[in-house]
């Protein structure tokens, strides 16, 4: 089965869960879940996991695993312009690991780095390798928590019209090592947020790929994201949009902007904009080359489970 | 390394979280971290593993793995006498795997089942076994939240005195299915709370082996928590103390209970009582065999990481 086939299927059987419990706003699907505690408080929720193998080398460095375990479900806080309180890691060590010390100091320390202790967690051991979680819980912007019916910033929100943009450039993150060294934009997805208010529609983190993650805001809101492929700057070595969009790990902000607030200070660059769905272009990512070319991406990029 | 000797670095180097961060009221070394949000509502969080060959056998009912990796953070909600609220899941699926779609439906089940929707996770594939980690959000009991100065239950408060208590028997719970059969003791825990108010000075979940655990609420309180083999009861099929006080994953409460409130109605059964250390006799466990021999009970059980 195909990662995007099951998260289909579980999107479809938990479609009820804000109904059935009422103080969960927004359950699987987004980037972060938004639940309400007993107060009124909304928490963002995210969990994401790092798997030898898969999403590092054998050999990379600890420092370097322990922090991008941490960024990644940091990355899900920051495209909801949200900013982490507190999180927890449970670690599938090899049998035999003898770093597990070395390990949790760097987790820990990437965690106060970012303002986000780690106040729990579980340790066992796998005969695979290694599989490290990370559960992040944190708060949204409180600008939009302020405005009235202005809830985190969803990937549901886009409109025909908008405008869209993304933080940093596209492609080559594995042969960059961009995947291990890169930021989550948790201070991008918050000035977006100081800035454009509800001007700011939609917002995703882009790990699956540019195209893969653009068509997500597409499909949630009901339009089609248009992106200029010669907009959108490649990360060295990447050359191809093509290969670039598919990549993936680029930890970059995506945002549908309102059209009226082009000129308001942001993050990112322009890349597209949103447009009206039809029959024959149904709500998707579409990219258009530089020859003026139309290309369906929603299914370039990573499909984990593929 | 063993697992405890990790945990105990773990917490060595955690030991001034509360300090550094203001909403951090417990950090790890407890069944659950306890966090204060903006308004002031207490969270309860906690995570754990579930790994195929080390947690259950190839072959498991994929029910029941799934009500395992549910019932196992549960267990540690329940330990603090508090109630979940929410929960995320993320699972590393073995390459091929076939059964994606049931996993997460039963999952997703078990979670509803005990009011702890499953509001978010992430799905991945290894090239190793099944790795499932379950992360539960919960509050506090709320009388206990009523009462200044009476934070959620934790492992620390036994105090010299104390009589100590189960909620059901110890041993054999491989052997007899219980580990994955057991009820989280979500409505005990709280029942305590309920009828025992201040009194209830301390709680933990078995889930490394009697003995362990009741080394860690000795440990945490300054107190010898003495327990009386014969008082006991047993799981069938196990015969013998000695072999039941280190099997581990009964998922049962231990508590310690002022000694005035020895009438009061709980949950659980007298087991044992807690008594002043001294040089010769640090704050542990110690069982007192039929026969009037004490022995040290500290390191009976499991020590996942060994």
């Amino acid at each position: 089965m195909r990662e995007s086939e099951l998260l289909g299927h579980i999107y479809e059987r938990s479609r009820d869960l804000a109904a059935a419990f009422g103080d969960v706003i927004v359950g699987p699907g987004d980037d972060c879940a938004v639940v309400r505690t007993t107060s009124g408080d909304l928490l963002l929720i995210t969990t994401d996991q790092l798997i030898e193998g898969r999403h590092y080398e054998a050999g990379t460095p600890i420092d370097l695993i322990a922090r991008k375990a941490v960024a990644r479900s940091l990355s899900d806080i920051a495209a909801m312009g949200g900013t982490p309180s507190w999180g927890l890691a449970t670690a599938a060590l090899p049998e035999g690991y003898e770093h597990a010390d070395e390990l949790f100091d760097a987790m820990a320390k990437w965690g106060r780095h970012w303002k986000c202790p780690l106040v729990g967690g579980d340790v066992a051991v796998t005969s695979g390798p290694m599989v490290l979680s990370v559960t992040v819980i944190g708060k949204p912007h409180v600008n939009r928590e302020e405005l009235p019916g202005c809830p985190p910033v969803l990937r549901s929100g886009a409109e025909i019209g908008d405008l869209v943009y993304v933080t940093g450039p596209i492609g080559a993150s594995f042969e960059s090592g961009h995947h291990l060294s890169f930021e989550p934009r948790l201070a991008e997805g918050r000035l977006n947020c100081d800035h454009l208010a509800t001007d700011l529609h939609a917002m995703i983190d882009v790990s699956d790929g540019l195209g893969r993650d653009a068509a997500r805001i597409a499909r949630a809101s009901g339009v089609v994201v248009e992106i200029d492929a010669d907009r959108v700057s490649l990360r060295p070595p990447a050359t191809g949009w093509n290969q670039a969009f598919g990549d993936g790990e680029d930890y970059e902000l995506l945002f549908a902007v309102s059209g009226d607030a082009e000129q308001t200070p942001h993050t990112g660059e322009l890349i597209g904009r949103c447009i009206a769905p039809s029959d024959a272009e149904p709500p998707a990512c579409v990219v258009i080359d530089p020859y003026g070319k139309r290309h369906r991406a929603d299914e370039m990029g990573w499909d984990h489970a593929g």
